[in-house]
Formats: C-alpha cells, sequence, structure tokens
C-alpha cells in the first residue's frame, strides 16, 4: 500500500510492502551516486541489497547508537560524498533504524544545500516514528537533535521483512509509538492493541500508525502548533529516558500513562503489560524532574503538555513544570 | 527605503536606510537571546551598536576571512547557544561581510532545525550579494559552500553608513556585484557606473542591485534554473579566485569580460577601468581551466554559462567545459 504525504513541491509516497527493500530500483532513482549509511547493528544484508541496486553505491557503516548522531559523524558522510564527487543531483539513503535516518537525512539535508533523501526504515520504531515528519538532526553537547533540519525524503520504503530480524523487545518497544498513535487519534488502531497479538498485525498497526502522523505532519510541517500532539509521553518520557538509559520506546510508554485521564490510563495499563513493557521503573522522580526541566528550558515559562482522556483523542494545555512533578512519582519509584 | 522579498511564508524586508542600525531595536525583535556573530575585520563599533540594544545579547568574534566557514566554527556558535540556554524563539543576527552572513545564518537554519536570522551586512558585497537568497553555508575540505542550507532571514537592515570606513578597494571589489547585476538584468543600472562616480550613488546602486537579485530568487528560491544567471561571471571567476587567491569580486568582474558579446564587452571594460579593477591577470591559463573543471565536476557532462549580449539582459546556454578553454584567455595571461 501507498501513504502519500501532502506537503506541497515536498510532497512523497511511503510505500509499505513486504519485499520492497529487494526491488528498490524499480521504485527509487539509484541511476546515480548514492551514498548508504546504515549502522552495525543492522543486519548487513539490507544496506548490501540495496547497494547492489545502486549504478555508484558508497557504503558507510556508522556505529550502532545515539553516539553516531554526531557533527563529527556528519562530517565523516559529508566527506565521503565530497571525495566520491557526489553532485546535487546525487542521493543518500539510510537503510535501518531512528539513528541512522537522522544522521543520514540531515546529511542530505545540508550537502550542498540539500539533496534527495531516501529513507527504508527497518525496525518497528522508526518505521512509526521516524519514516514521517521529515526531522533530521544529531546531537550536540549531550543536547539531543540539538543540530538539524526538516529535511522530507524523496520516498520511504517500509518492508515489514525487515522486521523478522528485531527480537520480540525491539518489537515491542518500537509498538509503543504506535499505541501512542492509537491514544491520540485511532480508537481503532488502540483497540487492536486490546484484541489480538499485534505481532500478528504489524503491518496493519504500522500502516495505521503512520496514518495518524501524517495527518499531523500534514497540517503542522515545521512544528509551528498541532504537531506537538506527537510528543503525547514525551515530556516525563525523555526525562525517564535521560535518567534510567532505558530504550526510547519503553521510556514513551512509561511516559504516557500519567497523562492519562483514568480510563485511558487502565486500559493503556493493560496493553503495556500484554507487550510486555514495563509500567512503573525504580529511579530517583527527583532527577527524572531535574532531567525534564532542563530538556524543556527550550521552552520557556511554561510547558505544554499532551493529555488523552479517552483513546483516540487527545488535547494540548500549558502548564506550569511543578504541575508534572506529582505525575512522575505515578510510574518512577525511588 | 524597504524591499519586500516575496517567499510565501518566508517572505520578509530588507530595509535600506542611513543609520539604521542604531535604531535596530525598532526594527527587528531583540527581546529575547541574540547571538551576534561579527568578524575581528568588521569595526567592533557595528556589533557593539546591535549588542547594547538586544535583552541578552551573546557576541561572537570569529576571524576574519573564509577560513571561519568552517563546521568547526559552526559548532562554535551552536556550542555557544546551547550553553546561553537558547529556545527555538531566540535568534541570530550577523554582523559583517558575507562570512559573517554565510557561517550566522547556517547556525540559525540548523540550531534546534531552524531560528530565526537577522543579517546586518556591512560591505558592499554582502549587501548586494549575500542579503538576498537566503543562502547559508560553510566550507568542506576545500570545496566552498559545500555544507548549508536555504534559510531565508527574518529580516535584513543594510545601513550605508556602514560603508565609509570600507577601504576604496573594497567598495570597488563589490562594487563588481553591482555590475552584474546591471549587465544581467538593468541597463539604466549598468549605466549608472557609466555616467557618474558610483561612489557618489551607492545607496541608488545597491539598491537597484538588490532589486536585480530579488526578482531572480522569488522566481527561483531554491536555484532550480532561471537563478542560474545570477552565477554571469562565476564560472570563469571562481577558477580565477583559485588559482590566484584574488578577492572575490575582482575575480568576478573578470570572468564576465570573456562572457560578454563585443559591444557588452567594450562597455564593460571601461567601467571596470574607472572602478580601478582588473580587467586582465597574469597567470596560468591552463590552471584556472583545471580549477573549473574541478569547481564543476558538480555539473556533470556540459556546464551552463551565462551570456550577455547587450546590457540588461541574458541568456543561458549549456556548454562542453572546453568551449571555455579559448575565453579563459582573454583575461588570463601567462
Amino acid at each position: 500500500m501507498i501513504i502519500p504525504m501532502q506537503l506541497g513541491e515536498k510532497s512523497y509516497e511511503i510505500l509499505l510492502e513486504p519485499g520492497c527493500l529487494s526491488r528498490a530500483e524499480a521504485l527509487l532513482d539509484l541511476d546515480r551516486k548514492v551514498l548508504v549509511v546504515t549502522d552495525d547493528g543492522v543486519p548487513p544484508q539490507y544496506a548490501q541489497t540495496l547497494a547492489e541496486q545502486c549504478r555508484e553505491p558508497r557504503l558507510l557503516v556508522v556505529p550502532q547508537g545515539e553516539g553516531s548522531k554526531s557533527l563529527a559523524m556528519l562530517e565523516r558522510l559529508l566527506s565521503a560524498m565530497l571525495q566520491a564527487g557526489f553532485t546535487r543531483r546525487d542521493c543518500v539513503c539510510a537503510v535501518g533504524g531512528g539513528v541512522v535516518g537522522d544522521l543520514a537525512g540531515f546529511a542530505a539535508a545540508c550537502y550542498m544545500r540539500g539533496i534527495d533523501f531516501y529513507n527504508i526504515p527497518t525496525t518497528v520504531l522508526s518505521q512509526v516514528d521516524s519514516s514521517v515528519g521529515g526531522k533530521t538532526a544529531v546531537d550536540l553537547d549531550g543536547v539531543k537533535n540539538a543540530v538539524g533540519a526538516f529535511h522530507q525524503p524523496r520516498k520511504v520504503l517500509i518492508d515489514f521483512d525487515t522486521l523478522e530480524t528485531l527480537t520480540p523487545r525491539l518489537r515491542a518497544e518500537g509498538l509503543a509509538e504506535a499505541v501512542k498513535a492509537g491514544l491520540i487519534g485511532d480508537a481503532a488502531l488502540f483497540a487492536l492493541f486490546e484484541e489480538d497479538a499485534p505481532e500478528r498485525r504489524l503491518p496493519e498497526i504500522i500502516a495505521r500508525a503512520i496514518e495518524v502522523k501524517r495527518r499531523v505532519v500534514e497540517a503542522d510541517e515545521t512544528e509551528q502548533g498541532l504537531r506537538r500532539i506527537l510528543n503525547f509521553g514525551h515530556t516525563i518520557g525523555h526525562g525517564i529516558e535521560s535518567v534510567t538509559g532505558l530504550p526510547h520506546g519503553a521510556c514513551v510508554a512509561l511516559g504516557m500513562l500519567p497523562m492519562c485521564g483514568p480510563g485511558a490510563e487502565a486500559r493503556l495499563r493493560g496493553v503495556l503489560e500484554r507487550l510486555g513493557l514495563l509500567t512503573a521503573v525504580p529511579a530517583d522522580p527527583e532527577a527524572v524532574y531535574a532531567a525534564l526541566l532542563h530538556d524543556k528550558k527550550a521552552g520557556g515559562g511554561r510547558i505544554s503538555v499532551v493529555r488523552v482522556d479517552e483513546p483516540g483523542s487527545c488535547r494540548v494545555e500549558e502548564e506550569a513544570p511543578e504541575a508534572l512533578r506529582g505525575l512522575i512519582d505515578k510510574v518512577v519509584k525511588a
């Protein structure tokens, strides 16, 4: 299936199809120089499969993990392109998870002031989360995504077959973002997690989660307002992530719980338990609160928080940071 | 006077007015954190005058010269903003020439994926050339502007008073870009250089040159086609710049001569002589040709060149690089 992203001149398609990676040549313009970026945690056959379909591939494998989202690594990508004589008509293709997509996408955004970017996310999290929205970035001085660009891909290929090499844990953590999408904008998607083993409905879940995100991003491409609802669960979630170092999806799962009204909270708790995700974490709530404040320094005085009373719809409120202190205690226990 | 740039959501105004720097507070939103970027070749009172009008200024002085257009210097700017707690609502302001504008503009383009940028160019060259177009960049591995973004400023202030501290040579070199603007798109502007001492008509010349550039950029914001005409004189000019290290304006002046038809060439020669600019340079034409080829590696097989038969209009042609070899000999003499 194809999900069209309507963004004027920057419109593009997300193709969701098992096996599409192996026929990328027919789907993307690979008849040029292509910087293929992957990391050493991604099964190497995926990037290899893509590279074999490019006229002039230049494969670059970065170390797995957030540490690769750095200006130094960005420079490595850019230098590799200069060395190989990449022009404004050549392109970059990411094959892997969110780190690879963010890094490679930013390299494409700023090389010669912007060249084509293709994204082939190979994890549940990146298929749901980073294939829509055009956000690219690297970190600086410990601040996540401090430096980046909005740069829409030319096309996104989602090959469900690549999910088979993921561990069940990674799949579940990635699904937390799909649960989020259901909570803020698609009650039927949320219900899927209550009805069946989500493992068996991955394509449908991923497609519906992307649909939710598509609607929001189309209405607010550069995050001026509405797009903030995609941050549901992320305010407290990021605080927990900084303090515990737990994976992003697991932390977002935790961060959503206190932002739900009673009915939604009970249902969410049930879903998280079925997915094998934490519903509370042992850590210092004060430290989480401090991290949250540091994170939101960006926001000036008040913080916008997203709340869900019933799965499928949400509201944004401006609150004083102190209002969040008590909510943290619900999921972070010293 | 105000020149409005019509670029949809990214529209902005260029204000041209003697003394406007000292009333920037009334013209720009400086009631926030402002990173003021200048270089040590710019009279320090200009950046100081701006900083004094900001609620929370953070002044950063980079070394004069192209060497400051580096990823390392970019990181310095970005880190300074992080350290001072800049949010997406704060801004960057460049006070100086093209190097400062390119560097500071790119920092604004990618900090938190883009924050407001104000440009206060203080040289003839930067007032004419880099205040319109939204091009920002740094260099990498010896390639000029290899990494950057299109990021339109929120407003540009052109204070003619700042030109008084320029040497006559710098003014003349800057005027080469205004001569270019006249040749490609405004016969009356070109005629100004033949009629009078341009020194006495600087405001009018700068305003008209900006008008030419405005029309072109509005029609082609991200340099897909028409905007190439702004590169008139730059193909051979850049080759000469690489080999001789002469200033940009002087090289563009030289690069325009061979691209003119006979009538325009004679008139241009007269204008350059009156400005005290070179009409020929002692260097190795083969080296200039080699540099040009290296530069245009970016272009694939053929090179688009801009030609002027009569001042005021131009045409773009695709040519084989060899066709330029003979033209170089007209202005580069071993």
